[in-house]
């Protein structure tokens, strides 16, 4: 980035070389070389985001049974579409816009895009890093409700979700990021929430507690005793290349958040691979010491536990901090899962609420634990309790995930609740047990036609 | 992009700074790092669409029965074999070479890369990202004659649509993207098609139409009375995977055609991002309405009928102009697979036909209705008749169509009869009934082997 | 890249500009331009080699029994995890650190990344390159060892390895790209081995040598005369999807292996394409002449054959170099799983010796047989013998390979001999009979709940 001291020391050479009429064009052409390259960085970041769909809709599928996962990939498909438009027409204004008429609650334009002027203008990069986002935070919501409700309600909660649910949680967070005009309330008090602990994960976590509370459990999930019972995903494998793809995609998600391609963008990959890899580890051995076994979807959704732990800290965390954020986040998202389902009495397919609900909340405060930018060379603010900050940056943090609750599960309940008592929110009994797939959808996930006596021995010799 | 007006004013720059040896050396480092910029985006763009390989593999094989999925994902994998050497030889020298002494013909230099210096030669870069188009191309037929062909006769049809039938068609319409002395006919006369909806996804969509006429429909398809018969897909996740996949790498295809690491690859997309959404929502409405279910399949296609649609337009359209292409696209591609099965009576597993060919051309006249320089502060051509730009831009995409049909759907007759009358196209009814797996590949897609009394049951307590 | 001669020149703006005071920091600036045009492409490309974890993870798991998939899902995951913290700890600082204090033998420093100065450090971006290549030479063993093996020496195996045996010879061969300070002695001999034939592929594919003969055959696998009967993988397309994956994350691993956003990338790309087209073919035909079928997991070896012969040549041989090297592994590759199976009678599920081992060491020789820096016009070193550069460079590049053989089967010998007298290697014959999925893991990969009375035939009419 062109620091200011630099733009002074430009002015001089200006000055020196006006008579020719280059120096300006040059100096626009430095920077605007630099522009590219945030650009080129920005935009692959949002494709490696936007990959993120299919991770969640593999995951979700994978985890969720047969009969019912053709309709999981719908609505996984279909919350992208309805959010990209409605976050198109009213979401990135309201979250992007200017906000100084509204105390930094609400934007107030670009909706639709509308006053960009110029083809190559910033905002639409900008725009495409932030629709995968949206999307992200609307998809999350899929996997604690699955199984259990209709699809048009669940297009419905899209287009809330999109339009008004996270943009203007993300105004709060996240408004000044395109225009100084459009600071939120709660950014101005210092929150740190660099890639979406708490504005994506978090907000996503709350609506699917909600929205699983509303829906109610699956038929056959607890006996007549309570006592919980597994329903076995239908392909683990599947749902493993979901998680896979949803690690490569995030580090689009964490690192394309500098939105400027220099060096920091490869410390942002460190602490958050480290993350993962310290999920994957710390939710692994806590399922080994539970259940005597290294459970496999447990390891699975501590990857994701650790990916969003580390959301908020990435930028403003050690490489070592990473890894105790991504191992506490492991271990809790194993007692979360396991405290929603037994204790809560909560049916969440996928374990949602406790990946991106709880590790978001989690991942948030924990800023204000690890916050180490005097160690890191990058600023003096934002320190954590660890390294000497106090708890005031911890305080800050704490308001932020409250918000964050208060906001997404309030919203949510409401919404949810609003939807259940006018189109219905749950398929009748005859359809849950028979499968979403063929009621909704007209067709099955899978069918078998191997060939007539097709040979399940060796063929070559 | 440098300027003609800056390189004046570097020029001035140049004479003042002589003495000292340096400021062309200069002069080059800054245009040097803008070609440097250009190289990494369209090499990334590249790669992201040699990935749609994978997405077209997954689809298909996802759409047709089990017992050919080995032989599909087999003729995808080799298309880009094949593919990749035939261009090498010959596709890219007749598709970019200098073309001069035919009258925009036919390209008649680079073949084998020939006559490239230097190590770090643009040319490389340009030759990767073409290549990947050629498959793309290529792999649009494997689909719509799934199931009933041979894998040799396949191989055979990949060598002539790398070598010539792509690449000749290429020339009229992007010859001169490489080198000055490389213009086609038809790019002449103002033809536009940005990213390829009518020279990748026509061309291979005529292509698909020809192949499947020739091949005949697969044994069951229509019964006595000539109505169609639903073969269902055997794996609906593996083709929405497919999808999400070419989707993602549709923002290489469109974004990186700019070939230029700039501002505007974050606006081209947004236009493809919004057209492909639409495609779904379009779609999915479309079967809702005729089928009383949001069908999963054709609302896939939606998504790819949105994406090809957009291809041509990605750049000269505005963001409304392209919700407005995808969502028509949608519609389109429903009644279009419904004619081509039912009326038409042609066997399509995939509905490549409709998805590519129709779209394709749809999305090629939608640039003379939506086109929008002006509007974008990009340009004053182009206009398209709805920002009052009246028809000629209009008539003269519909030549652009019309010869892309003439040129692929004629050679691909010629092609796929000779083929059927020397070494014969259409497997035996007993080996289409069997599976084309076990038969052409030796080995079945898939065996059951979970041991030996495999718990279906929970087994965590 | 600055060039020496360009540096000159700049001092003598540098001195003409200096009252201003402007002209160093402006040199600084386009340095830096191209210093983060390279971070960007090698971020990019070390998220692209990352997702070859899931490439690695598809085609194992599809190539082994669906009642071990589960496992070698964990396996692949958990060795990127334990990987990642041991070359954090450990490894980064034995491969890249100083060691002209050892010879050239083993780095000293940079342990836990200690002593980085500042939050855009070059060498975060580095590490994150790296990591994933440590990660690539660990999950190469999985597949050799798969169906039969405990989970936990699993993980023992994973902490030695990218702890110490890959980082160690890695210091060997790649010392210095970290600093000058690092060279280690083979490099020091003019060792080609640009992206890892040898360093990753061979190292990995010895040790997955070592694990195989250790570990023993698989129950079944030989009859009583010795006679081997193929134990079929239980989703081809799976591994079909794993070798799509890996073929794209290797534009990472080669062309990212630049470390430089140059032209360079463009051509690196174009050698590691074909090489991976003529592997494809290469095995096709080979198998099509034994087996008279085109054989499918044959031919997806083939390509990893092509992909890993071409890695260590990739920048100094030519595009029909390059088709050699892929086409010559393409062949290699079958022959060598034969010969291994049938001859050595060692039972390696996926090929992974074959295609890792042998084609590495062919693939490293083949810098001495292929390379061309004269022609390309990069330089006049490195000449293999058909150019016209005698046999002194295939004498060094058969030294590495001698030296990674000795290294890598020797200690993986020792290792894996450990760890079978210690906490044991092989699972019980129950255990192995049953899967290790539900044994290991507690649960197995599929499912099959389609709902009651699932539809089989078409349901849309």
């Amino acid at each position: 980035m062109i620091r200011k001291s630099d733009i002074t020391k430009l002015t001089a050479l200006t000055l020196l070389l006006s008579a020719t009429g280059f120096a300006q064009e040059e100096a626009a052409t430095t920077e605007q070389l630099q522009n590219n390259i945030n650009i080129v960085w920005t935009l692959v970041a949002a494709t490696l985001v936007m990959f993120m769909q299919p991770g969640f809709a593999m995951l979700e599928a994978g985890l969720v049974q047969a009969k019912n996962s053709v309709n999981i990939l719908m609505k996984n498909l279909m919350d992208f579409c309805i959010g990209s438009v409605m976050f198109f027409i009213i979401g990135f204004g309201l979250m992007f816009g200017s906000s100084t008429s509204t105390g930094g609650w609400l934007g107030t334009d670009y909706f639709m895009l509308h006053g960009i002027t110029g083809g190559a203008d910033w905002t639409y990069t900008f725009w495409m890093f932030q629709v995968v986002f949206a999307a992200t935070a609307a998809t999350i919501v899929s996997g604690a409700v699955a199984g259990r409700i209709k699809f048009h309600s669940y297009l419905i909660y899209c287009v809330a979700i999109c339009a008004f649910i996270y943009p203007i949680f993300g105004k709060w967070a996240w408004g000044s990021l395109l225009n100084d005009n459009g600071a939120g309330w709660l950014e101005g008090k210092g929150f740190i929430d660099f890639a979406g602990s708490t504005v994506v994960h978090s907000i996503g976590g709350w609506l699917a507690l909600a929205g699983a509370i509303v829906a109610g459990v699956r038929i056959g999930k607890y006996d007549k005793n309570g006592k919980p019972k597994a329903i076995l995903g239908h392909s683990i494998p599947m749902a493993a290349l979901g998680v896979f793809i949803l690690w490569f995609g995030w580090f689009g998600f964490n690192a394309g958040s500098t939105t400027t391609g220099d060096g920091e963008i490869g410390r942002v990959a460190v602490t958050t691979n480290l993350a993962a890899v310290a999920g994957a580890i710390g939710a692994m051995i806590t399922s080994w010491i539970l259940f005597k076994k290294p459970e496999a979807t447990m390891t699975l959704n501590g990857v994701i536990a650790g990916l969003v732990s580390i959301t908020a800290g990435c930028y403003t965390v050690t490489p070592i901090g990473s890894l105790a954020i991504g191992l506490i986040g492991g271990v809790l998202v194993v007692f979360s899962v396991l405290f929603i389902e037994r204790v809560l009495k909560i049916d969440d397919p996928v374990g949602a609420i406790s990946a991106h609900g709880v590790c978001g909340a989690w991942g948030t405060l924990a800023c204000g634990v690890f916050g180490a930018e005097a160690v890191l060379g990058i600023g003096d603010a934002n320190t954590g309790f660890l390294y000497g900050g106090g708890f005031s940056q911890f305080g800050v943090q704490f308001l932020g995930v409250i918000a964050a609750f208060i906001w997404a599960f309030g919203t949510g309940m409401a919404l949810f609740t609003a939807i259940k008592y006018t189109v219905g929110i749950r398929v009748s009994p005859e359809v849950e047990r028979e499968g979403l797939d063929t009621h909704e959808h007209g067709i099955p996930a899978y069918t078998h036609d191997m060939g007539e006596e097709a040979p399940m021995v060796p063929v070559i010799d």
